[in-house]
């Protein structure tokens, strides 16, 4: 029934084979890996607006050429991860470019950061949208917490359902959100143009201001690039591509900069021209729609739609922490069991501790994640920085054709990201601190995991070597009475023909281990038993004992002590309850901590 | 560490034969036993008073001939239980006088109420002292749940150190509250016979009150005979006793019922004199103790102690239930766990199961439990009637000496404990109706788990049989990889000298299959491997289908196959993390899925 469950939820287990099939069109990718990017056109113009105002709303004009400036770190992100994209072809990003050219520490940096990264991505983005949710319908407030746990558990099962299946369904939304954008902008532009926007709504492009400075203009760029943390995405996740990957990744980013470019722009130009001032009642975009359309059905449209891109954010985070896991696993800095494909082809292990992870902010911050934005921010542009320091570094070393070019678009790249990765620390360190604690512990995990692989790894590898001959073996079988479920055990071990069988009995009472003795005699004449009194009503620490015993008596002779245990089993799941389940103790204090092979010699019940 | 903590919590282990030293003296077993019992003094009078009060405060006189009606029903108890206690010298209580003469299923009535009601008493008892406390600091009201849930753990932490340990601490506050009472009383009756008590506070005996009727008065008897649900316990506790048991727990009983009857009637006559109307505000307890005494020290003190018997008449039942436990399990009838003795000597998985089920309640409630009472004590009267109705039979039947007065007595004890019964289920019908399901559905459960037991008992007995004859072994050892943990199996298997050795490895990836088997030619060439390719990437799946293949080929030739499963051990703890736990979910398939042997041959790592 568990199982049927499952493949309802979850869908057929998938052959190794559909692993070609289960590939993203470039449409689709788009939607799912430019979810991240765009959603935040929703937010990014406004976080520009909020930094202007605290000067005067004059300064608004300012945010035209902020916006450029966006435009332009953009641009330079874009081209950059486009010539990661074609230097790294199996993808990995931040984390792989970082690694090869700037040494393990700043690719585990960069690895750590945009881990970390991804779950905030999820929370932050879930919580945004549910948020945009409940304050629709103010009823449904007190159940925040809810909402969200259960929109992150969704996202996670059509995660578990794979790649192109969650594309499938998320493209719709997606795409909507962008003709639903670009209409609005369209009609915006139009009633500028045609001269129907007072032109007494926005201060003329130019006007001095008083009060304004180079930091505040930084910051105000600094909150806008908040806008561009999906960039990264794609980067990671070129295997999931149809082939050829690399270029179909490539083409893909270059459409999602385009769109993000257009939207950003635009929100930008008609928040200027139509005078919007931030408040916190009513966000930009919801002003600009207003102001544009009026309130009618479209507008109620746009609203949606942008609450809906909010929460679809987070399967960016889907996409890219389950490869970037595969990556950090594969060079052995974080578990295994990572690299695990499950039944429907994803990274399965990944997607649920992803979800896990996010469910576990959600509920730490109790729904208010905005706190974590600018930590989200600062994380992003670390690895953005390196990965662009990299690309530096290896054309320099290179020198392959054309690379002066290259090296100064990943240069540009470098010095922007620098800069606002910089201006984040700087202005928002309240907030951001955290960074200082948990990069350094994620990198000392992610050492001391590799250090336990490699020591392993050192010690199962096989040697020239003659293994300690075994002379002969010693059974012991704990037996609790004398019952068909020994007996079966008996009988089976008898056909080993092993050199020593000794079955070893635990009496709590003196005078019942007299009579057990000799009911044994008669019943097994041909088995040696041995009987410890325990006067704690232990079973495990007399065997213990009585292992000791055996094996130094042994130790000379080279004899390898096995113990049986025999185990009866019963029917139904539910019997288990009703037999005290020793076997389970004996066998895990056995193998923890003596060196002796354990065996379980089941009997199961037929009623 | 866990060791230690936990010797530190509970103390060291005792050896089982210092049993003995665990029982407990008569002074003891009172003040543990009694306290259930006793703390009804808190509320019993006022129960009666309320009835009363539905008529009119005229009727109040009329508590003093129910509290005759209440003392005289408890005489009759205590002199029944008295006569119990002697004939069923190991304990029990009803449980086993009602099983001995009236049958099975009778007695699991009786057994299954009582096993419920020990678990509302905890439940009942601790919210009703959390109560008392909060009231007196509201600002821990909101932390209700918590502290009730903190009591119950001290409780059984405390019980988990043993019986005497925990009756040496909670001797003091018992035998405090009950001098704190007579005391009380004491002021009290004084000032009443020395005439400072005017005679306009009360209506004289006899008045006529309109209204009044057969049923209010057995109403008011029933709410009155709350008070006596303690007086099973004794009976069941015996084996707690020091020797002689029966006669020093027939003394206790007689002891406990004494005080009980004084201080009920006493604090009913104060109520009467002093015309104490109960009130929402405060108990009736305290309007006596401060007409009497007035707002001084020893008010508080009386306040204090009556709290503190409140919760600590929970303890009654940490020391009923293990004992009822352990006579129900030793019949079969609920899991043989419960028969266990814990590192101090007493039956601690009962204690740790009453805890975490009056956990459950407190939680499930809400920490109001006093919905539970009517619950509660036609649970009590119920076993309290099937147990007098079986003593009735006895004599009868056995007609020893005496017979006549003896069935008299439990004839009266059985009429009256019927006569409650009935009036809760009556008047308490809304509270009272999960009594018909949950009795049927707990016997339903009892004989369940027999049957099994029974089941499981005739097929593990030895019989005279030919067990079919092993002709050989075959042993198939699934492998990961070449590795010093797979040679480490294949060495100790290869000492067993078993007539068949077959390597299994489950491929991913047909390319790969075809390298692993030519390098384990070389490296094993003795050891015949078996590659099968799984297209799922379940590793069980395939083995446990090459498992089916190999049976059914040797089926006809009485082989019996065994699975060694390598198993490498890391020298940490939180090392497991790091490894697949493949080796796990095969052993959980085979055990329960598959009749073979299992074998796990450790390689623990050295660092």
């Amino acid at each position: 029934m568990k199982s049927s469950f499952k493949r309802y939820v979850i869908g057929k287990p998938l052959k190794s084979e559909a692993l070609g099939e289960q590939k993203l069109s470039k449409t689709k990718a788009l939607a799912i890996l430019s979810s991240d990017a765009l959603s935040s056109v929703a937010y990014g113009p406004e976080q520009i607006l909020l930094v202007l105002m605290t000067v005067s709303t004059v300064a608004f004009w300012y945010s035209l050429p902020i916006a450029v400036g966006v435009v332009v770190l953009l641009i330079a992100l874009i081209l950059s991860y486009r010539q990661v994209i074609f230097a790294y072809p199996h993808g990995g990003g931040a984390y792989v470019v970082s690694r090869e050219n700037l040494g393990v520490n700043a690719g585990l940096v960069a690895g750590g950061s945009l881990l970390v990264d991804y779950i905030l991505t999820v929370a932050v983005s879930v919580s945004a949208g549910t948020d945009a949710i409940t304050s629709a319908f103010p009823s449904l407030h007190a159940h925040n917490v809810a909402i969200a746990i259960f929109f992150v558990i969704c996202l996670t099962l059509l995660n578990l359902r794979g790649v192109t299946e969650s594309a499938s369904i998320l493209a719709y939304p997606v795409y909507l959100f962008v003709v639903v954008m670009l209409v609005l902008i369209g009609v915006g532009v139009y009633n500028v143009v045609t001269g129907q926007v007072p032109d007494t709504l926005h201060a003329p492009i130019g006007t001095p201001v008083t009060g304004i400075s180079l930091f505040i203009l930084l910051k105000a760029f600094a909150s806008g690039s908040s806008a561009l943390t999906g960039v990264e995405a794609i980067s990671n996740a070129i295997p999931n591509f149809k082939d050829p990957a690399p270029k179909n990744a490539s083409k893909t980013l270059l459409a999602m900069g385009g769109i993000l470019a257009i939207l950003f722009v635009g929100i930008v130009l008609l928040a200027y021209f139509y005078g919007i001032v931030p408040n916190s009642k009513e966000t930009v975009v919801s002003q600009i729609a207003e102001a544009s359309v009026g309130r009618n059905m479209f507008y109620y449209i746009i609203q949606g739609t942008t609450a809906m891109i909010l929460v679809l954010a987070a399967n960016t985070g889907y996409s890219a922490f389950p490869l970037l896991a595969v990556n950090l696993s594969k060079d052995g800095f974080i578990p295994r069991i990572f690299q695990v494909r499950g039944d429907r082809l994803g990274y399965s292990n990944g997607i649920v501790m992803l979800g896990i992870a996010a469910i576990m902010l959600i509920v730490l911050f109790d729904g208010a994640t905005e706190h974590l934005i600018p930590l989200y921010a600062v994380g992003v542009f670390i690895p953005f920085t390196l990965a662009q320091v990299g690309m530096v570094r290896k054309w320099w070393y290179d020198k392959s054709d054309g690379w002066i070019g290259k090296l100064a678009i990943n240069l540009l790249g470098a010095v922007i990201s620098f800069i606002v990765a910089m201006m984040f620390l700087v202005t928002k360190l309240p907030q951001v601190w955290p960074v200082f604690i948990f990069v350094p512990l994620i990198i000392l995990i992610f050492h001391r995991i590799k250090q336990h692989y490699q020591a392993v790894g050192e010690q199962l590898r096989l040697e020239k070597r003659e293994l300690p001959v075994i002379e002969g073996n010693l059974f012991i079988i704990p037996v609790a009475g004398m019952t068909k479920v020994v007996e079966n055990s008996l009988h089976y071990v008898k056909s080993l023909h092993v050199e020593k069988v000794v079955a070893f009995y635990v009496a709590f009472d003196q005078v019942e281990a007299k009579a057990f003795e000799e009911k044994w005699a008669k019943w097994q004449p041909d088995v040696r038993l041995v009987t410890y009194y325990s006067p704690y009503r232990s079973i495990t620490q007399p065997l213990m004992k009585f292992i000791d015993k055996v094996e130094h008596q042994y130790d000379k002779s080279g004899y390898q002590v096995t113990v049986v245990i025999p185990q009866f089993l019963p029917k139904k799941g539910w019997h288990h309850m009703l037999h005290n389940q020793s076997s389970l103790l004996i066998r895990a204090a056995l193998l923890f901590h003596k060196n002796v092979v354990i065996m379980t010699v089941p009997y199961h019940l037929q009623k």
